[in-house]
This record gives structure tokens, sequence and C-alpha cells, in this order.
């Protein structure tokens, strides 16, 4: 008897705050391999801000999950069945949904090798600092912010997944890191445990006076993930020649105008030669190899602290969502997947 | 007795539409070089967009002019008098101001230089394609641009200095050349005469079908001038890993509120990976000369047209300028400075 699958398909698309109830949940049996196909279960589901830009019609660098199909997501799972391609046990990551079993083909999800030297790679660290959220850290910061010894970096959303370590890279490279984050707790935890040099809470009220003070010698990197006010503000600090690294615009996804979401002084652009560069990490795949070994020796000599925020059972996976768009997690925010009880 | 000099003051900021009536002439003596000094004769002053960001407080690439100032302009003109530093009879290009004459110390103007083998360099030229209209072109678009073979160039303005050699250069490069001009004659000279493959008018109600229309595979380069609306249009077509020299925002200058100039789905910067890079050409001065010598080869062989406009006196300045952001002139934007008659 095959076990059961449970699935959470998109019924509607989202509009405003996302509303978990957009997202129902299916049992079905689980699939069987069909020729040059195996079958993996997903063990770890990954949430990131993006899965608001996948479920939303209009263009995007994704086609849109198709209504009442299982939701896009990527999961670390393992290969319980094969029919060729994969070998049962090899452990994988991928697009392979939001649910306990998927069906992948040859070059569907890539298997998690560990790398000589270095002990087996967690499922947390796969899908975090190894996975799409440290690349974008990584190729992000470096290839386009291109931080400089001594220069001023500002990250936004700093206490999630991609800024708390966009911070701690800044760190390595002999930057002044700056954090905006939501909460004084996260804030806390950017500077004492994360070594940022200072973390703006975005909820106080003066935070714009206190970007300023933590800011002495302006901003020459803007890694952005929030857009709107807080790009605004930071983007008013920006030295000549600045690099503006866009990453995400959390902040904006709620909207459903979105014919209004660029930044406000866009002529300082022009004025202070900055550079705007949007940027989607599946571009970057093929250079993920060496930049994973690179953040593996750097989490080894104690560098960069992984961190996540787990959330247990699959069937909380939608509430976790809108938790997310909330700033609810702190680190990565990750689903364990847990075992079905019809 | 020393000549008469013409002076014209920056009596008020700017404020919406360019109103002349904020430049005053004054009829004083010409100055007398002090050691060290220099006296030029300025003949041709050089007319641009970017002076009504140097008359308008607030942030800038360059100190606003102070009130009651001789206004800023770079001019052609002559030495005629020296006390060191320059030799009677040099050709300079400087910042020498809305004057007759204008003392210069040793690093303030630029001797125009023939190169080996080419005749001597023409004033209109010195200001225009051998200027900093010639080299915004140059280097806005090779540098930040990049322009590859049979890839889509769109280029707002395009009648204007920067942007009739901005799709020139983009023809010698293989690049599909589109402008976008302000009045039908414009864009038919912009196609028979300097070989655009095609240029909208964007006064036309259907100005952004045809825009569609004239880009069947997408745009890959921007080279905006314009802001606003235009730059709207054009950003929601190109394409992904697009490119936009952002040189100019000619539309948003005359908005007080400068609160909200930035392009509106902004979001698409994100999704498609686009580059946006402001720059301004003092920037790339150590690298004019390799630069000019290029174009004087394109001029020589025949593949830049060079274009002015050429306003005859001193007096016609101010009104010359509000008709540039009219757009009333075709191609660079000179004035012919006559003799003082007090």
């Amino acid at each position: 008897m095959p076990a059961m699958n449970r699935r959470f398909l998109l019924r509607a698309r989202p509009s405003g705050d996302f509303d978990p109830k957009i997202m129902e949940r299916v049992v079905e049996p689980a699939p069987v391999p069909g020729p040059g196909q195996a079958l993996v279960r997903n063990r770890v589901l990954s949430l990131d801000p993006t899965n608001r830009i996948w479920m939303s019609e209009g263009e995007s660098y994704l086609p849109p999950v198709p209504l009442n199909d299982v939701m896009r997501g990527v999961c670390y799972g393992e290969v319980v069945a094969s029919n060729g391609s994969y070998r049962v046990g090899t452990r994988v990551v991928g697009l392979t949904g939001w649910q306990d079993y998927a069906l992948v083909s040859a070059t569907d999800a890539m298997p998690v090798t560990p790398l000589p030297g270095f002990l087996p790679i967690k499922p947390t660290d796969a899908m975090g600092v190894l996975g799409a959220t440290g690349m974008t850290a990584y190729f992000g910061l470096l290839d386009i912010g291109k931080p400089k010894r001594g220069e001023t970096v500002v990250v936004s959303a700093a206490a999630g997944a991609v800024g708390s370590i966009v911070g701690q890279i800044a760190k390595i490279y002999g930057c002044r890191a700056v954090g905006i984050a939501g909460t004084r707790e996260k804030c806390d935890w950017l500077v004492r445990e994360l070594g940022f040099d200072a973390a703006i809470c975005r909820r106080d009220p003066d935070w714009k006076a206190q970007l300023v003070k933590a800011c002495p010698n302006g901003i020459d990197v803007d890694f952005e993930n929030a857009g709107g006010e807080i790009m605004d503000a930071v983007m008013d600090l920006m030295n000549l020649n600045g690099r503006i690294v866009l990453c995400g615009m959390i902040s904006q996804y709620g909207k459903d105008d979105r014919s209004n979401l660029g930044p406000k002084e866009f002529i300082n652009v022009l004025t202070r030669r900055l550079l705007i560069q949007g940027f989607i990490i599946l571009d970057y795949i093929p250079r993920f190899p060496l930049a994973q070994a690179r953040m593996l020796w750097w989490i080894k000599r104690g560098l960069i602290k992984e961190s996540h925020t787990l959330v247990r059972g699959l069937d909380n996976a939608p509430a976790a969502l809108a938790g997310l768009f909330r700033g609810d997690n702190t680190g990565k925010l990750l689903v364990e997947i847990d075992e079905p009880t019809a």
C-alpha cells in the first residue's frame, strides 16, 4: 500500500497580506516513479519571501504556480524509490514542493554531497548557509556589492535568512556592517551574536536618525531586502559610486498595486553615480561549489554562524509563511516535515 | 581701456518650468589676470539640460551656482591675455561661464589640441562630439550599456546632443538603434540622416504601441535621458539582464517635488536582473583622449554625423535654454558669443 502524501495546493492568488487560507491541504497516495524517475521523501521545507512572488500572477522570474497545483517550494529530502537517475538513499535539494513525496527526473534535484575533509552536511545547512539563502548573500554582496575594506555595508531584513549572513560576510571582508531589523531583540542578537557593528530597529520612532548615526561615513553598499521606506532612507545616505544590491523588496510584495514601488529620490542615482543591480540566485548555480567550499571553511573557523527557526509539521507551513511576512522568524525559516497521520 | 564684459547672473532659483527672467545681464569691465591667471575670451557657450540642475539648490554632483553669481557654463574660448599658465592664442574649453571674458588658472580650462593627422578641431566639434556631449554618449553607451551585436538600444531625447550620438555609436556596434524624440520631423531626421532603425514621436497618442513594435526583440540597453513616463515605458520592455544607462532625467528637472521621480514597476529590476547605473561624465575625463581619437576616426569615415543648433548672441542664451527644455533644438545646442555692443 502506498504511503499517504499530504499536498498543499494553491487555491487562490494572494492579495494584500498573505492569507494561509489560500492554501488547501489534500491527501493522496504517494505516486510511483515512472521510467527515469525517482520518488523523494521531503524532510525539510524552506520558506522564503519569494514564495509570495511565485504565488502571484504577472511577470516574474519563474512562471506563477498554477492554481490548484501543489505549491512550489525548495525541500531537502531523500530518494526512497528509484526507476533510474538517482540511487536510493541519496540526499537531495530541489523544487520538490509543499508535500511529503515528489517525483523527480534526472535534473530536478541536486544531490547533497559532503566536501572532502568536512563533516556531512546538515539539512539545515544545506537549505541555509550552503543553499540558495547563503549563496544569495555570498554572490549578492561579493559579486555585485564589491565591498572594500573599511566601507560601510547596510543590510535590511538583517535578522532574516539572507541578511544575517550578509552582515557576517561583510565583517569577514573588513567592512562596517549595519543591519536594519524588525525588533529590538533581533538587533541585540545581530550585534552580540553575529558581530554586526550596529543594528537599527525599524519600529523605533527615530530609526532614521539612528541609521544616520550608525553610518558616520555614509553607506557604500546597500544589500536591499526590504524596499519601500527603508530603501529610501538607505539610499539617502549612499556615498558616491555606491552599490545597491537589489535582492528583494519584502515590504512591497503585499501591495496589489505594483505601479509605484520604486525609490523616491531617484535623481540621486544619477548625481551620486549609484549602481542598482537586480539579481536572482538561480543565475549563479554553476558557481555554487566554490562559494559553498568557502562558506564551509568560514563556518569551521567560526566566522559565520548559521541560524534558523524550525517549525515542526508540514501542516503548519501556511501559517509559518504568514509569520515570515510579519517577521516572526530569526535566520532561515524551515519547516520540519513530520510523518503524515492521515 | 578694458573691454566690456557681459555677464549673466543667477538671480533666483528655478521653480517649475525654467524662466529666463531668473537670469540678469550685467555689464562690467573685463577683468585683468593676476599672477598665474589668464583671460579667456569666450566664443561659444554650451547649453545643456544639466544647467537646470546647477541652478537648483539641494544635493547634486557640483555645488549649486551661488545666487547673484555668474551662471556656470562650458565655453569654447581663446586666451587673450596671460600672466602665466597659458600661451596667448591657445584655444580652450572650460567652465568659463555665461560671460564674454573669464579669468582662468592653470587647471581650469583644457587646451583644444588637434590630433596628428587630423584637421584642426572646429569649436562646434570641441563642444559637441569631442566634448562632454560626445564623451557622455561614448562612455555611457560603451562602458555601462555594453551593447552587443544584434542587441536593441533605445535612447530617449534621441534628437538631442547626446542621444543623436548614442544611436550612431549603437549602429557602429551592430545594434538595432531606436530613438524616442519630441517631433515627427526629428524622428524622420534620426532615421533618414543618422541611420537609426526606428524613431518614435513621444507626442503621438500611440507612442507606446509604436515602441513595442519598434523593438520586436525587446530592449537590451536603455540610454535614459528623459526619466518619468518614457523611462517607465522603456523599462517595461527591458530584456533579462538589460542595462539602463542613467544619463539624465530631463522630464523631471522642472518638478519641485523630487520625492517621487523613480521608475514605477521597480520590481522588474529584480525579476529581470536589470542594471541601473547613474554616471557623470566628469569622472571619465582622464579617459577622454582615446575616446576622442576614436570619435574623430568615426567622423572621418562618415559613421558619426555631427549636428548642432547655433543660437547667435550671448543675450539670447537665457531664452535658448528655455527652448532646450521645450525641445526646440536638434543636436547640440550652442550659443555663438557675439561682440558686446554695450
